[in-house]
């Protein structure tokens, strides 16, 4: 891409509204533009972002042998009124009615409708364990929506849904997802959190939250530094490494506001390895039972030939809310510098005078070619603007590494610099290598 | 993927209701159902054909500089109101209050959203011409939906929107649209014909339906053959090209049932070239200058220092439908065989006699870990169901080739067959390169 191409309206100022910092920059850089209260439009920058979240996150679903489908946003209201949740939900449920004046809504979570499916096309054990997944817009009509996507009311998860036949196997499969989930937030360079937490409307015996530590969340946690120090790196995919993970991530104390006991967690942690601080919430796990299974007559036949209901969980990432929280996580001295893994775009080439020196945009477009070929995602600055005013876009995009074509070129030598790193003179192959290399 | 793992539910009957054959195979082959009237959740092998359609849309656009974002389903009364169509657009838009009595709207279309970010964002004629798309699920509350996916009331659309300064420009991006429709649907195997249509509740000066000829359509269409034989694979990207492509599809009658005129149908087509037929509606595409940048005040400064409205256009393909209209076209003797670029899989591997040779079984799986690692879409038949009941589950699925472990297998060579086409005998490296050469 061509800067001068790309559809990046930048903001010098942002409204007051706009107070975290992930806010602030996504409104400055064009990543998003709210349409109404709540409701975002991602621009190109914004949305290049999100699908490239989006994809690792399904990525490690896949992994773990959970298969991808896409429910509707809208749902009709029946299966809510069988589960019992109709009511129940209150006035965060958007409720519509169709020209025929049947009662719809747009699935806050899809709980009811995968159990639905469940039931019309699963009738044996023998199709068990399954695990279904979608990415898939939701709508959450909060009372007062803030902080840009962080908190706002149309807003993209990946909710994912297990069925197996007994306890044991649900908690397998809940087993599975947990891996499944610090894999994720570990290839977006995050540190989250497994935190016991309440399971809240969704219901259900078992639920882990996944906190992201920054002073900006609003969920306040208490854990046992230890936790922090485990490598998710050492787990394979055996259920022996599995429940070893599972165990380790146990052995310590962490809590949510919500399942803090002060007692409990004075006399757990000493108090040197007491952590008391503040995160954002990117994930939940939930294993119900048959919560949803038995109102909704999802049965199946067992293994002894009688019917049962079947054990699920629930899982859910907030992949738009992901985007901000990568920015709350890593934006620093006021530069954005993005994991590579989900940059906007992987390198940026910025030839700093285009208009007194032709020929470092020739150059310039040369080496865009060359990295292009190479399978890198780069991004050419062909502006006639100041170097200043180049280099002030591109703290804005966050684009990790910049090849910078001035005076300090030298023949086939170019200035690489990594966003808040350290410079040096490399040729383009070099370069080449040395981004491949990263990529992994 | 090892089917015995596919979520993949296979119907034998299907409600009467269902009449397209599209609708019964997509129930029947497990790719869709439906949730309530016209609202449909997309199975893992439905979900998996409407990316690989999306994907190659969405590349399509991004050749002729159409630049990806993503607009919000739910969007404000307001913008509809300042245009004018909240009133006009009838039963079909579906409206909903929210929590504070707030007038909202599931998304038909997006002329009005688009038009709000252009005048928030683009100031001046130098950022001009641009062009923006979007993926997105749009709802038309339908009276009667039916047809399965063909007629259904929340579907996934592209939409793309084009702001210039002048006609003359307006007319380029058009022409530009109009060839990415004719390589998109090239793509897809279709032989779709642009044929003038009416603006309908759009608006404007200029327009085209995209059309695929099919008994099964709901459009009546009228044309010249010589339009069939047109071969869009002659035009390349520059604009004399794309003007001779617009001449050459000009140059013939054709028109939908609403412009159709029988005096200039009759005194323009020999009656040997006459064509009358049906035909599905995949794309429609319009120019309409500043219908809706006029009312909506998206001003952009002109060369002249004065204020003027952009001229646009709007750029429609409905994504979910070309599921239904590409199994309209495809389905024959009761097979599915969908295109390679867009199949659920690539090649299905079949040991026909899991159960009493189990070396079949391992035979596969030792081919499957080849094809994969060329990077090939490969499904393996691990199951030991009989050989007719897997080649009735694989004539739904409709993967184009197969290849074959039986009885006919010697040494390294396989039967290597193509759905509807000719059996051969080949090696494994054979089949690899003959695959990598077809995908192109």
């Amino acid at each position: 891409m061509f800067i001068s191409k790309l559809f990046f309206p930048v903001l010098r100022d942002v409204s007051a509204d706009a107070k975290l910092k992930s806010h602030q920059l996504m409104l400055k850089s064009g990543m998003i533009r709210q349409s109404t209260a709540g409701i975002y439009s991602w621009l190109p920058l914004g949305l290049k972002i999100l699908k490239k979240i989006t994809k690792i996150v399904c990525e490690e679903q896949d992994k773990i042998g959970a298969q991808e489908m896409l429910m509707p946003t809208i749902q009709s209201a029946d299966i809510w009124k069988e589960s019992g949740r109709y009511n129940d939900y209150g006035e965060e449920m958007l409720r519509i009615k169709d020209r025929q004046g049947r009662e719809l809504l747009y699935g806050p979570t899809n709980e009811e409708l995968i159990t639905e499916i469940f039931r019309d096309n699963v009738k044996s054990y023998k199709s068990l364990p399954l695990i279904l997944y979608h990415v898939q817009w939701k709508f959450r009509d909060e009372i007062r929506p803030r902080f840009g996507v962080m908190r706002c009311r149309e807003f993209l998860m990946k909710d994912a849904y297990s069925f197996d036949l007994t306890k044991e196997d649900a908690i397998k499969s809940y087993n599975k997802m947990f891996l499944a989930y610090l894999r994720t937030f570990h290839r977006l360079e995050l540190k989250a959190l497994p935190l016991k937490a309440s399971s809240g409307p969704i219901g259900g015996d078992s639920s882990h939250e996944f906190i992201i530590l920054t002073d900006s969340g609003e969920s306040q946690v208490y854990l046992d530094k230890a936790l922090l120090d485990i490598n998710i790196e050492k787990y394979d995919d055996s259920e022996t490494s599995i429940n070893a993970m599972v165990a380790d991530y146990s052995k310590f104390y962490s809590a949510t506001d919500e399942k803090y006991s002060k007692d409990e967690f004075e006399s757990k942690v000493k108090k040197s390895d007491q952590v008391v601080t503040k995160g954002i919430e990117v994930g939940h796990i939930f294993y119900f039972g048959d919560k949803y299974s038995k109102p909704l007559k999802a049965n199946i036949l067992g293994k002894d030939g009688k019917n049962i209901n079947s054990q699920m969980g629930s899982y859910g990432i907030g992949v738009s809310r992901l985007v901000a929280a990568v920015i709350e996580a890593k934006y620093n001295n006021n530069i954005m510098k993005w994991p590579l893994a989900i940059a906007p775009f992987e390198v940026a080439i910025i030839p700093l005078n285009n208009k007194s020196d032709p020929k470092s945009l020739d150059k310039g477009k040369k080496i865009y070619n060359e990295l292009k070929a190479n399978g890198i995602d780069v991004i050419l600055d062909d502006t006639e603007e100041s170097p200043a005013s180049k280099f002030k876009n591109f703290e804005l995009i966050g684009v990790p590494f910049q090849i910078i074509i001035g005076s300090k070129s030298v023949d086939d030598q170019f200035e690489f610099k990594e966003l808040n790193g350290i410079t040096e003179n490399l040729s383009v192959s070099e370069i080449i290598i040395k981004i491949k290399k990263l990529k992994g």
